[in-house]
């Protein structure tokens, strides 16, 4: 297929000085397998982004892989590069140490790269970075706390997995609300993970008598902190700020939660935005080379509905 | 128009739970008018992505409109919200200052604001801020000149206009060259201005015997440059990097021309690359809210076909 295809192009090529944009292209999407809830959603976005430009642009063919590990991901990319001829490829790095080396002989093959989220261990490899905004989604929970919470109030900080993104998002937190009064009662790391946010929220709660606002950073960590505040039936008592945009919490914003008011968002369906400036490489007059940073938008009851995907599993 | 456009989807919309996305949307965009070669590019280049996009999307509006002035731009947004009855905006601030106040008030009226190139005075009123990349500009052309010269090579530089854009340029072209032996004979503002270009150089020329480099920065500046090394007859002796990626200096480059061997990037298509983000609000899954920072790539023979709009005026 692909052998045909570039001789059809060639003999096209030949008869007529057709711009290279006008030839069919072939994009590879390259992404983890849905392991857990955000790649479940990552999964089901980018399907529904290939549905999407190749229902829009009948010549752009989008062939879409995942992979269990580090190891099938750079299997995956140097198959699509050798029998799927792709001219493009759009890949979230199931780590960045094991995939820059792959990656980058994707883009040594003249192939245009658009990385999300996770960067490559090296810099310049890729044409088009796409991530979300670590250090900007602590600011924004912290502007929302300042706007409930003042002098003497009390909040307990859930954290995830001891990294870089978690320190950007935490020391951004601490920044904003810093002169506020907020009392931070305590922090621990709960690993972006639903049982260990149970278990940290269940210690906040036998140790500290009043709480008045959670900052759980995250919505897995969010669903354990609500399950051991309900058990301790203290859901009059205060408030908890996840982070991601999973659709269980986006759903309790648009009902006009109390005790999920808002949420901040970092969402999987960045693999989408990923895919629709890498097909404008090949279709738009505007440029795409360079840095996507997408914000980390408050979500509110007013809001949320254009960040609620009911048919995503995320 | 606008009223009986809102009085159809308000119908619709009553009939059956439509999603807003699946409704007609407005986008209006604002940009200066084509006084010089940059602006000239950008009217064209919006014009292009105008037609593309309502091509590609029925049931998208864009209306185009320019300005000669800060005041009659702020004009143009009240009647795009009062007359036109906008869904989006993406703006090219004539001013940042004056602009400020008028941006903000059609945020605060509902509409999803794209801000390009040239920021607001305050940060945080656009939902998506598109703009190329001044010290990436410094550093690509930098990185350029070392592949070029080496330990006692000679250039000269001509900067724009005195302003912070002109410093991030400046200071991360001469990081970049730091170490590298190059002297950096003089260098002066020419103003992003080909008769300043033309005068500068004439003056570097009379004092410096040997000259193997100039940094012009600019395509206008670099137009004025060449002009005076051939009056001056020393065509042979150096080459000379402009910035930007006007037509005529992207077409020297895809000749090989010795004098203007390569150019930087820092197109006016960016106008394009906004409109592109701003109708994917209402059509991809993917959330767009962020900062895209275009890149400053290397425009050398091999590539620069890509970068030729010959159609264009700039």
């Amino acid at each position: 297929m692909p052998i045909k295809k570039t001789l059809a192009a060639l003999a096209v090529g030949a008869m007529m000085a057709v711009s290279p944009a006008a030839l069919a292209q072939t994009i590879g999407v390259s992404i983890p397998a849905a392991t857990h809830g955000w790649t479940g959603g990552l999964n089901w976005h980018a399907a529904q982004a290939q549905a999407r430009l190749q229902e829009l642009y009948p010549d752009i063919n989008i062939i879409l892989v995942t992979a269990d590990g580090p190891a099938q991901q750079a299997n995956d990319l140097e198959d699509l590069v050798s029998i799927h001829n792709i001219d493009a490829l759009v890949v979230l790095p199931f780590e960045s140490e094991p995939l820059t080396d792959p990656v980058r002989q994707v883009k040594e093959s003249g192939v245009f790269v658009t990385v999300v989220d996770r960067g490559l261990a090296q810099e310049g490899i890729e044409d088009v970075y796409v991530a979300g905004n670590n250090p900007e989604l602590g600011r924004v929970s912290g502007e929302y706390f300042l706007t409930r919470l003042g002098d003497g109030d009390n909040i307990v900080i859930l954290r995830g997995i001891p990294t870089t993104i978690d320190d950007e998002r935490f020391n951004a937190f601490l920044e904003t609300i810093e002169g506020s009064g907020i009392n931070v009662l305590d922090h621990a790391h709960a690993n972006w993970n639903r049982d260990d946010g149970f278990e940290v929220m269940q210690d906040f709660l036998s140790r500290f008598p009043r709480i008045d606002g959670v900052w759980a950073q995250d919505d897995d960590i969010a669903l354990g902190v609500i399950e051991a505040i309900r058990q301790a039936d203290r859901v009059d008592e205060m408030f908890v700020v996840g982070g991601a945009g999973m659709k269980e919490v986006i759903a309790m914003v648009m009902q006009g939660s109390e005790l999920i008011p808002v949420n901040v968002l970092y969402p999987p369906a960045m693999i989408a935005t990923a895919m629709d400036v890498t097909v404008s490489h090949f279709k738009s007059n505007g440029p795409v080379t360079g840095e996507y940073i997408l914000g980390a938008p408050l979500i509110t009851p007013e809001n949320a509905e254009q960040y609620y995907f009911p048919d995503s599993p995320f």
